[in-house]
């Protein structure tokens, strides 16, 4: 480990919490240079839905390497770009009635994330975006704008750009946190200016797993028509099947006018995607650019794991199933130790929360003990208050519940030491 | 083509260059889906230097994976990155007796530089940040900042971020431009913030292939060191060897305090690094991050481009003999029609230019006109008024030749037309 | 009037509500050139606190003049400001326990508010700025983005610095507005960077006479000791004993950081003033400055309202016997018309608003029909949807009496005929 | 002056270059309350061209004072505005063949930049707004933007709008500067946004009596007039006849779109004053307001000094001739020292300044001199390297003479003084 300390940033993060060094990888295992293997809750932050090392795509990715298929193609036209959107169209936006233009920016959630702003702020003429609280978009300018996270916001750097921060579905006490927006919409001089945009995750990733109702997501977008407001929805963390169906917004029947993708739509590798209505297509050519927006290599990982899991319904429902065991092992747990601790368990899909209310640090010792339970799982919320469970999507029912005892035992182990702790300074 | 048209956006631009679907690539050629083939003058904008499907590297990266190597790490440890660090810490920085921290960001350049800036800005708690006329570093929020191009600018979104441009190497009659920056530095009352940091290209590549020379870039670190001013170079385009030599800066004998490494670095593959000076390395852990800083596919095609061609001086010598070629090339053009056009060849290494001055509409019709001939060049400059070569490094001497008499042939047949066309108006 | 058409800009705006030109004016009375005499309650937005042509101040004033006293001092020393501020020490700030440094600004508003907001920047090296839903602080860059009402907020010059819109007192159906403000506060991933300062109207003139209560006041003050965060007053509109006491907050007992004077604080003459405590004055010599900054004339008038109506409590007695007056006086309208208009009295001191609930348009029609009463009264609000009481608190009883009963004719006047038109209707 | 020390914050200024209390003045001579006299080379920094207590404007006040005549008007139509209107329209704008808008500002400089800034981007849908080096045009936040010296500029409150610098005439060597800012306009990336409007001084007051030459100045205008942008024309410190001509840009022939004035405009009362085209009149009513527009007083000043000094030449011709006898005098005092001192004299009107190039900080201790001497002189400049000659353009041969030789005398003692310790030091 000493070469990562001598020469890598102090920025460095998961190599912290996860302090080994990791060598191969299979559908939900990890294994280390020691041969340890790991059960994978995090699957990359949601970029291995499809598990590490997916069969098909591995070899989707090897016979296209031998065949000397195109690996950077800047954004010129190859076989490998043109057929994966034929797939997507053909599997993804048609069956679900979706009308979007595609557009394939630099393949990270930022860059996505710029690239819809931008748009937003061109199409509209304001410049004024509206985020909410929680909500995380990424971290160049643009996109730290309307990151919410203070961690990420240096006086001497943070973002300058018109932005308004709402708050989310269930922010403060019983509001409704809806009417206060269109309080603020409707009262010319609440000081908001009226925002070219929204920009939100139906379930936020990083800002503690806190799920939108579908009722909240239907009346926003019944805000955003009645005021001329673009509604974009985020769905770099929880879309490609993580909530059940691609999309994350589907269970609402809403249509929002633009999405971002990245995390899963690459199979893994790096890839990003902008959907749009064909209406808001005001760009000129070559306005916004980026080097690596023709990954070719992920063009093929994405329209395998398309071709494999978007056919039917297979991983819909098998997600439901898997979420359903989660979710009745956390309670569980919650359950046990209602007495001692206010527990919440919370998500969609395969996006869950495990909150201690009463204990704000927990959430970080849990991960340690966890990761020596040989499980990996990460934290989130704005004091990483939160143990997030985000594991493949493809993981088998067996490893599932293996790693759910895992994090039982990690739990029981922690909550005991703690009962001791306590009692000894006394 | 049709699929393209349908789905994608507008905002598409080098399909519209050269229309057709590429399939496959190998080295310096480009084939079709008719089997046609391309020689590639452009290299996926600096990003193929070690050719397209280089044998070494495709061989690695099956390997790799066929052996469930990890594909995707965050930041966490890998065996993959440790072993990227160690060659390029040992190949790379220690023979040139550099001392960086490395800071893997998300792998696209735009995202590197927008870590530049924001350390930049942290470490020394100023704003303003001095950008070079001509000078690219990409599109997001705050690199957009520093990029001059007002294509890329529009009213709507443009970058309200602190920024000053000022005048690259020779960009005025024969002003000392570097004198003018320092009056606007010691004057107090130029209207200009004292600058946390400086960011350029050694060659701006995007900007017409602007040469900054030894003198200028050696008297541009004085007066960063004589005002406490950050030097950050952005080798993005023209490091990797493109110069002759890995960093871009090398042959000025500078000590830049950050440098910005994209396109090349991952060997093809989607991959962006920041180094710095390790007494910046002021960052908190996590405090700038981003999903696919840790694309270990480009750590393994990285490691083996650096042990196959930074061992020695052989690709260096290489670049040098063919860049010698190049420039003969087309000065000889230039001499051939010096009566009719007033051409200026420029460049260093394999990164040229060639301007017909007094017609800035010639250099888009010669890329139409190249693209017939089976080769792909592009333009660049402000007006698009500049052909760009940008052959990979590692092009046969054969293929280089063939590509500049298809680039010759393309030169003559326009001229002559041209000439045809001024004969039928009168 | 047409040399104002011809001549004058068509951003006018009350020469269009009150369209006749005005001649000579003496306490409460405005005479145009006509000999028209008309019931002043309007009182110069809150500049003419102790009256137009008040006996003394003028008669100090043309002393002065004839004198040869100084006019302009920019900063310098003068007798004259000697004298005010002596004056201002002993008999405002010493009385009340208050220690503050003043700061002669621009003699406008809006300048000291942008200098009170720049040294709040520069003394907690934080950019953010926490301004209330219908604050108005000015319309010069610095204070336009701190206020609310986005008839001043064209997007193509709005002010993109730095500024957080919280709801004020009362905002939003019966939520606790300073517990929300708290949230945003303590829950890191906001969005809202912490601010340097709040800055507030204790009293919302322009917003629609919006009240703070005693007990939201005294919460915001301890939010902000809690926060380190440093707590604004603008006094500027409803200072100078509009509200009944010198300042605008003492009844609440708070202990602002700064405070902003202007308006009234001149004796009707331009002056501004920024108070605030002596730990803050961390200003360099001549660092914020402006020509007007020592108008002569308004220290002599300043210091001579002081000592004519600050004294003693007898204006503040005065205030309040007025107040209820007013208030009787307004809600028995209320109460006459409770079956066809719901009619919100509210108001403080001298200040009161009169708005109809349910027809929004109704203030502008009142104020016009006022007019041709011969009264002289403004709207305010975000629709300009209140009646807005401002009277010289100086006024005799018997003229406010008359003046409200002119009130009194134009409501019934204007409710009697859109009842009969109303009728017509059918 | 313990009141001062006491309740004053430190950001005084002027107080600490004239350390005494001024009590009278008259004409050119300042009283202090020790009954010494001083003669003014300052005149409130441009504010008393025509005298301190100039005869008829203080009988004119008076009178209208002791008449009861409207004190504060806000924008209502008063009889002292509409005199004032007619006055300045008959004897500046119609003789002059100007057709501008009239525009009343809250009456300080900085206000009626920020309205010419405001309503230039309304016009232009344009962001950015081109300043000149060592320009200075105020310090509320859109002014200070525009503004170059940094000593108001400090990093926590600096203006982040959208500004850019160019060189003003003569900056740098012999380059022409305009044409250095017409590559910038035509070269589409060079980083500067087409502007929407510039703002300059023709002579640049406080930054170090720079003037621009009539070539320079018309060349401007058509640069301008090329590329669609506004000229502003900041008159606030040089126009009032400092120039020798009402306007300072008379000379030149230029027609500006939009003229600043404040300082002597009210005759030495608080009033700012914006001049703009016609078409550019797209204000809403209202849009941009302040409190204290409506300064009738100095409408009543304004128009006795128009009356008195603008019906006929004399007053231009008085300046003329008084410039010859300043600025022969100074050459004088150059020439004595031109061994030891490279003194450089430049100005135009009675705006003149006197720099030693090789000594930065004797133009400081000269106005401490003059000030022993009972000379009321100010520096100017980024370093107060320039003595600047500002005196009121009413003054009388004789005291301006006297005012030259106390001047001479100080420089003689200094110089001496100075020999003298250099001597001493060997």
């Amino acid at each position: 480990m000493r070469i990562f300390e001598n020469l890598e940033s102090e920025v460095r993060g998961y190599i912290r919490s996860f302090p080994t060094i990791f060598n191969k990888a299979k559908g939900a295992k990890l294994t280390d240079e020691q041969g340890v293997e790991y059960i994978d809750f995090f699957a990359g932050a949601g970029t291995l839905n499809y598990g590490h090392n997916n069969e098909q795509i591995s070899k989707a990715l090897v016979e296209y390497i031998q065949n000397d298929g195109i690996i950077h193609g800047l954004d010129m036209a190859t076989t490998a770009k043109k057929e994966f959107m034929q797939t997507f169209d053909s599997l993804i936006l048609k069956p679900r009635n979706l009308e979007y233009k595609l557009q394939f920016t630099g393949p990270t959630g930022t860059n996505a994330v710029e690239t819809a702003l931008k748009l937003a702020r061109l199409v509209k003429g304001r410049s004024n975006i509206v985020a909410f609280t929680n909500g995380y978009h990424g971290l160049s300018q643009g996109s730290l704008a309307v990151t919410g996270n203070n961690e990420y916001r240096d006086e001497s750097y943070i973002s300058r750009i018109n932005a308004t921060f709402m708050p989310f579905d269930g922010y403060f006490e019983d509001m409704n946190t809806l009417k206060y927006f269109r309080k603020f919409l409707e009262d010319g001089s609440s000081g908001m200016d009226l925002p070219a945009a929204v920009i939100l995750e139906t379930i936020q990733g990083e800002g503690g797993i806190n799920v939108a109702s579908k009722k909240w997501l239907q009346e926003l977008e019944a805000i955003c028509r009645e005021f001329d407001i673009l509604l974009i929805i985020d769905d770099i963390q929880v879309g490609n099947g993580r909530s059940g169906e691609f999309f994350s917004f589907e269970f609402a029947g809403i249509n929002p006018d633009m999405v971002t993708l990245s995390k899963s739509i690459g199979g893994g590798l790096p890839m990003a995607l902008l959907l749009f209505k064909p209406d808001l297509d005001q760009w000129k050519p070559g306005e916004h650019t980026g080097t690596f927006r023709g990954n070719n290599l992920a063009f093929v990982a994405s329209k395998v794991s398309l071709e494999n899991y978007w056919q039917n319904e297979d991983l819909s429902n098998a997600v439901k199933y898997k979420e359903k065991i989660l979710k009745q092992f956390l309670e569980k747990i919650a359950q046990k130790y209602k007495n001692e601790y206010e527990i919440k368990i919370r998500g969609r899909g395969l996006a869950y929360g495990f909150e201690v209310k009463n204990d704000k640090s927990i959430a970080s010792e849990l991960s340690s003990y966890c990761f020596e339970e040989k499980l990996i799982i990460e934290t989130c919320g704005s004091d990483s208050q939160v143990v997030k469970f985000l594991p493949p999507l493809v993981i088998d029912e067996e490893l599932l519940k293996e790693g759910l005892s895992r994090f039982e035992k990690a739990v029981d182990r922690l909550f005991k030491e703690k009962k001791q702790k306590l009692k000894e300074e006394f």
